[in-house]
C-alpha cells in the first residue's frame, strides 16, 4: 500500500465529479470556457472580499456535489483549507453543509493534499464519498499578505497574481470516472529564499523533491505522463523546476505545465502568472479534468506546491519553507 | 469500518509513545509533575515568542520520537498544525525532520484531528508510524488574536488563558500500548456566539454534537467511559456542555473533565482555565496518557474542541463556528 513516501490505492478511488468558479480576470483566460461559473463582479454580491471568497468555495462544493448526484447525507467528509488566517473560508463554507469537516492547511498545495487524504479515506473504506475543495481571492490575499489594494503598490517582475476562484471535486467508488492511482506526500523544503514576491523560486525545490521521489517510488519516468502539472510556480518557478529535475537526470521539459503559467495569457515581462490555492484548484477542476474525461490526457501527475510562510515569519527574517503533495490521475 | 460519522479501526493502531513540554505558568499545575520538560523561561532561548512556540513543538516531536525508539526514516508522516496564521509553528517545525508533513488546521481540536487521521493512516496500512503533534504559546496567541501584551488589557471574567506548551505522540502498530479504537469526525456548529472572549460558550455545542454522535455511532453511553475529556472549554464551557448533553438525555457530569479546567489551579472568579491547541496536547500527552498506562483509566473519550474564527471574521461581525473531533482510547 505504501512505498517510500507514496501511498498506493488498491481499491481505485475515483473522481465522481468536479466543479470550478472563477473571477472576472480569470474568465479572460482558459477558465472562461471551462469553469462552471464565471463572475462579472469579484465581490460576488457580498460585502467583503473574504465573504466573497467563502461564497465561491461553498458554491464550488455545492456544484461538485450536485454533479455527483450525491445528497449531503451521502458525503462522509469535507477536506478543505485556504490561504486566509485560520482558514476562515473553508471553516465558514463548511458551516453550509451537514457533513463532517477536516480542516487542512497546506497553502497553495491544499488541492493535492486534500485529494491525497480524500482518496486514502475512500480507498481504505473509511468514507464512501469525500469532497475536496479549496480557493483563493486576489483581494483578500493581497491585503492579508501584502499591501492594502488602495495603495496601488508597484509589483516587482517576479511577482505572481493570486487567482480569484475556487474548485472542488468529489471522490468515491464507481465503475467509471478518473482514477486516483497513488499519492506522494510532500516534505518541507527550504532553500533559503526570503523574497516573498518570488514564490516560484521558493517553491520549485519542493516540487522537484516530490516529483522525483514520486518517480522513484512508482518506478515511472517523465515520459510515462501526458502531463506533469504543477500548481502555481509561474513562469520563473517552472524554469527553475525544469533545471532542478534535469540536473538529477529527469527531463520533464516536454510534458511539464504549470497551472499558474496557463491560467492567464501571460506576457512574461509583465508578471509570472497565477498563484494561490485557487489557481491549481480552478485549472484542475475545469480545464484539466475535462480534457482527461475527453481522453486527451490519459495519465497526469498533479503536484501542487505551497509556500508555508506568514507575514510574521517573513517579518522575523525567516526564509520560506515550501511543500508539494502529488497525486497520480488516470483515465 | 465506518458508521455514521465514526471511523472504526480494525487493526488496532496504538500510541507507541508521547511527550509534552510546557511553560513556567503551566509548571505550577498538574503538568509540573508530568510534563517531560518544563521551562523556566517561556522564551525558550529564542528571540521571539513565535520561534519559542515552534521550538517547543519541534522538541515535543523529537521527544516522542526518541521514546518510541523509531528513527526518522521509520516515520511516514507528521500530522500537525497550530493556532498561528498559516500554522507557521508546525510548518517550520516540520523543516527539522526528513519525513513528510501533512498540515492541518482545526484550532484547539488539532490534537484530536491529528490522532484521528494518524490512526486512520496506520490502520489502513498507509503508514507504519505517524507523528501527531500541536502546541501554542500564550504570548504569540495574545498578540495575534487579541492585544499587545504591553497594553496590559484587563481580561473579562469569561476569558481563558492560552497554554504555553506542546505535546506529541507516535501512532504505530505494536503488541502493547494504548489502543485507538475509533474516531468521530466533527461537524461545524455555530450557535451564534460572537463574544471572542467566551470561547467556552462558543465551543460547547460542537463538543456536545460530536460526543452525542459518538455515543450513537458506537452504541456506548457516558458510564462506559472512565473519562470524557474535552480540550479547552474551561469552567463555564464545561457547564454548558453538561447542560446541553443532559437536555438530550446523556448525563456526563460524573465523568466529564476538561483539560482547560484542570491545567491550572483555577479559581473560578479569576478566569475560566486554559485554552489553546497546547492545552489538550500537553494534558493528554503527559498526565492523561501516563494515568492510562498506569491502569487508572481504562477507556477514555478525547474530544478536543476548536473555535474556527479569525480576527478578520470577528471584525466583520461573523459569529464563531466551532468543531470537535473525538477519539476513543483504551488500555
Amino acid at each position: 500500500m505504501k512505498k517510500g513516501n507514496t501511498i498506493f490505492f488498491k481499491n481505485t478511488p475515483r473522481i465522481l465529479s468536479y466543479a470550478a468558479i472563477c473571477g472576472s480576470k480569470e474568465k479572460e483566460g482558459v477558465l472562461g470556457q471551462y469553469a462552471d461559473i464565471t463572475l462579472q463582479d469579484d465581490m460576488y454580491e457580498e460585502s467583503t472580499y473574504e465573504k466573497a471568497e467563502c461564497k465561491m468555495l461553498s458554491t464550488a462544493i455545492s456544484l461538485a456535489l450536485n454533479k455527483s448526484g450525491l445528497e449531503e447525507k451521502g458525503v462522509d467528509v469535507l477536506l478543505s483549507g485556504d490561504l486566509l488566517n485560520q482558514i476562515i473560508s473553508a471553516s465558514f463554507a463548511a458551516r453550509d453543509f451537514t457533513f463532517p469537516f477536516l480542516g487542512l492547511y497546506s497553502a497553495c498545495s491544499t488541492m493535492s493534499e486534500s485529494i491525497l487524504l480524500g482518496a486514502t479515506l475512500v480507498d481504505g473504506g473509511y468514507a464512501n464519498a469525500a469532497v475536496c475543495a479549496t480557493g483563493s481571492h486576489f483581494a483578500s490575499a493581497e491585503r492579508q499578505y501584502r499591501y492594502p489594494l488602495e495603495l496601488g503598490c508597484t509589483r516587482p517582475p517576479q511577482a505572481q497574481w493570486t487567482v480569484t476562484g475556487a474548485g472542488g471535486l468529489v471522490i468515491g467508488k464507481a465503475d467509471k470516472g478518473i482514477k486516483i492511482v497513488n499519492g506522494t506526500m510532500g516534505r518541507v523544503c527550504d532553500f533559503g529564499v526570503t523574497d516573498v514576491n518570488n514564490m516560484g523560486a521558493a517553491m520549485a525545490p519542493a516540487a522537484a523533491d516530490t516529483i522525483m521521489r514520486h518517480f522513484e517510488d512508482t518506478g515511472t519516468s517523465p515520459e510515462d505522463y501526458d502531463l506533469i502539472l504543477t500548481g502555481d510556480l509561474g513562469a520563473l518557478g517552472s524554469r527553475i523546476l525544469k533545471d532542478l529535475t534535469w540536473e538529477k537526470g529527469f527531463d520533464i521539459s516536454a510534458n511539464h505545465v504549470d497551472c499558474g503559467e496557463i491560467i492567464y495569457k501571460v506576457i512574461e515581462s509583465e508578471f509570472q502568472g497565477g498563484s494561490g490555492a485557487g489557481c491549481s484548484a480552478t485549472v484542475l477542476n475545469s480545464y484539466i479534468l475535462t480534457k482527461m474525461d475527453a481522453g486527451l490526457y490519459k495519465r497526469i501527475l498533479f503536484a501542487a506546491t505551497g509556500a508555508l510562510l506568514s507575514t510574521v515569519s517573513s517579518g522575523q527574517g525567516e526564509s520560506i519553507p515550501c511543500i508539494s503533495h502529488a497525486v497520480q490521475l488516470e483515465v
